[in-house]
């Protein structure tokens, strides 16, 4: 099934690329590999939910917070590729801004990594390391980054 | 020297690749590139040393299990070059578990660091970041992941 | 205009790359990629600004040496490169060494990233991420990595 068949069979739309705020750009393509910079699990409005995961804020909603950035990384991945049927995810670094005590970041991340397996399937696995920063952007709770391999 | 003959030089044996709890692979390999996904100082019954560095763990003792994840990556150099003799490590970026004052992470990652050139030689020697984070899973001390080059 | 003028034009001189104090390398090219290690804010004395960003340090100052490392960055991308007008920047990793209700990490590490901007024009754009960390060498405020291209 074509990504996009899968992300509307899931009830999915994918939101709109935020213009970057500085001098970087969302992503960046070099030949078949793409560059997805770190983004946060942005609401439609432009507001971020915040707090420390693990102290502030469950580990459930915290994986909520990550497929939403999965979603954004999909749209960076369709910008970049122009199709998400040519899209591979090789690997993730996934941010959760944790509580110095917390343990659980690989469960958090996984709404992000779950998101790209059901959209993509085979081709959504991907290495990763999922681990605690002490702190992120507007103080948001998650931001994940990625590498990208686009098919011809 | 053939890496699996340093290694048995050195009184090494690679551990058995953990299986990852959760959507995401051990290594993801791209055309002569592998994602090596994070990993722990995982003890032979599944358990990692705890706490934070510089404040529950000296330094010597974080060194210590640096080595052991710098094993852990090997082997799954190793699964995914299908022989040693083929890795080169590109890039490295340790993650120490550390106490917001800790200043010394380079010495810590050196574990590894030194065991891949220890290994590998001059294919050993890679980039690298070696830097303190808030919180780490299961509170495990030291998680490093890499990139490596495939060579024919 | 080619890099160098550019810098001459700034005002800017590029650092001498400080010699790894351990088993990596500066950076690390594989064919027409290079990956460059985790620098600091190194002044030529060879000491770091040291403290955490939104505690002990302001985002001015620390913009400063998000700057001061984006120079170092350079100077070893011209060392692998040998002409900085062959570089193109494709992704930086801004760690800050920050308090842990800090929230702009982004006003920091545009200081690297606009000084590759003003330098390398539009090969300076990059992906990138730009997060808090629980601690770094030395103390210092700021380290950045970056991957960069080389054009023949």
């Amino acid at each position: 099934m074509h990504p996009d068949d899968k992300l509307a069979e899931l009830g999915l739309t994918l939101p709109e690329l935020p213009t970057p705020l500085a001098t970087y750009v969302s992503y960046k393509r070099d030949g078949d590999i793409a560059y997805l910079s770190g983004q946060g699990p942005r609401r439609p409005d432009g507001s971020y939910p915040t707090g420390k995961v693990g102290r502030d804020v469950s580990v459930h909603d915290a994986y909520g917070h990550a497929r939403i950035v999965g979603l954004g990384l999909l749209a960076a991945a369709k910008a970049v590729a122009g199709d998400l049927g040519k899209v591979e995810i090789l690997k993730v670094l996934g941010m959760v801004n944790a509580a110095p005590d917390f343990a659980e970041q690989p469960a958090v991340i996984n709404g992000c990594s779950d998101l790209f397996v059901a959209v993509l399937g085979e081709r959504g696995k991907h290495a990763r390391s999922a681990v605690g920063f002490g702190s992120l952007p507007n103080g948001m709770t998650v931001e994940i980054e990625a590498v990208i391999r686009i098919h011809p």
